[in-house]
């Protein structure tokens, strides 16, 4: 099967990083950034083309959602696979004369950061059972832990991410905003958020949960709006305090 | 110098199996629940009582905030030195003719998961030189990362571990029921959040931030707000998209 990938942003480098690790052969990289593309191109060994997209079986959309329609449109072969990696988008949102698909990595890509592709969950998509086979098939060479999933179920994996991730990082962002205007060395709570999230491996959430919220410590949390200089930072303390004091029924 | 550890919970448990493991003798455990005590007194080699408290140098009270002064009462010497535990209240807190100090780890306590001491940050303070050294000294024996920290500052350490601990955990339980409810494995999430938060031990996480608010994604932000059926989930959905966008001022 020859591949081709369409992008040259974190999702096209590190699926076309996963692939070569497997020498899985990928005819083509193909985008509109020459100097992304160049660097892929160079560390992986792989053609690029900013203009003529390569024939192939299996292309692969790995660009913003927003972007994923007008390149649909790019391939006119109609005797093929495509696929795209968004969480939010129908398979539907590809325009073309193709077999439809999706290629869903479950996880978050920082170019500079190394990963262990066997770990992320890949949820396949496909209009009929060959080529959901090819899919998982081809997922299951980067990965161990691949899943069918449509739209419906994707749309709500990619919420629950949003919260477990996207969420979470934004926490540790306004965190660090207030250890640093107390000159507090962030380094110090980097013990703690790693236990916070290594438990959760061992122990259920909602029956780790410490603080003084789930405590019901009126006099902390009056304490803490008080210590609390910026807006934001209130209108957070406040919210998820009163969203766990009402999963635990306080 | 002659140790006493008053409190049975997870963070008494803890600092009593640090001090065992570094050969520190503890005269006694001490608290109101005979049967977590019996159990840790079994575990570590430790005498216990409910009722009669030993004489020592060093009194360490390991409880819950609210218990403190109560407890601190109990201890009538006069010369020996008396810590709390707490990120949120001042060493005055303690109700004695003693000298009184706090002795504060950053850290999040399960009984049931094994710790790595030696990463923690304990933050000391005292009345007086001698017995800042005293603490500097014990937590030293447990610690590589041992500072010294007024009530100003432990508080705004709190406050931060707060947002970098207990929110991130309540993040994790919410998102745990948007899967459930979709009949979605949570076990799916648990590398994105390892790799979230590997993340930050080399990317600050203002930078590291991605998702749907970010990329100022109106498409997916209105999804996901249809998709969210309890109103709990939608406030948190709305305050954290919304802090996302004001920090990044989208």
């Amino acid at each position: 099967m020859k591949i081709v990938i369409l992008g040259s942003g974190n999702v096209a480098y590190h699926l076309a990083k996963a692939f070569a690790e497997k020498n899985i052969p990928v005819a083509q990289v193909f985008g509109r950034n020459e100097k992304d593309l160049k660097e892929i191109s160079a560390q992986l060994e792989i053609p690029f083309s900013t203009e003529k997209l390569e024939d192939a079986d299996f292309y692969l959309l790995a660009v913003n959602d927003d972007a994923v329609t007008d390149l649909s449109k790019k391939i006119l072969k109609t005797n093929c696979l495509v696929a795209h990696t968004s969480g939010s988008l129908p398979k539907e949102a590809l325009e073309g004369h193709y077999r439809k698909a999706s290629f869903y990595p479950l996880q978050t890509f920082s170019k500079s950061k190394p990963l262990n592709y066997s770990e992320i969950p890949f949820f396949v998509e496909a209009e009929n059972l060959p080529d959901l086979e090819i899919l998982e098939n081809l997922a299951l060479k980067i990965s161990t832990n691949v899943m069918k999933s449509d739209f419906e179920k994707r749309k709500y994996i990619h919420l629950t991410a949003v919260f477990a991730c996207n969420f979470v990082n934004h926490l540790f962002a306004r965190a660090k905003e207030i250890s640093d205007a107390q000159h507090i060395p962030f380094e110090y709570f980097l013990p703690l958020i790693k236990e916070t999230t290594e438990k959760i491996y061992e122990v259920e959430p909602k029956l780790a949960q410490t603080g003084p919220a789930v405590r019901n410590d009126e006099r902390v949390l009056v304490l803490h709006e008080q210590l609390i200089a910026d807006e934001e930072h209130l209108k957070i303390y406040k919210t998820l305090n009163e969203s766990i004091k009402k999963m635990y029924e306080l």
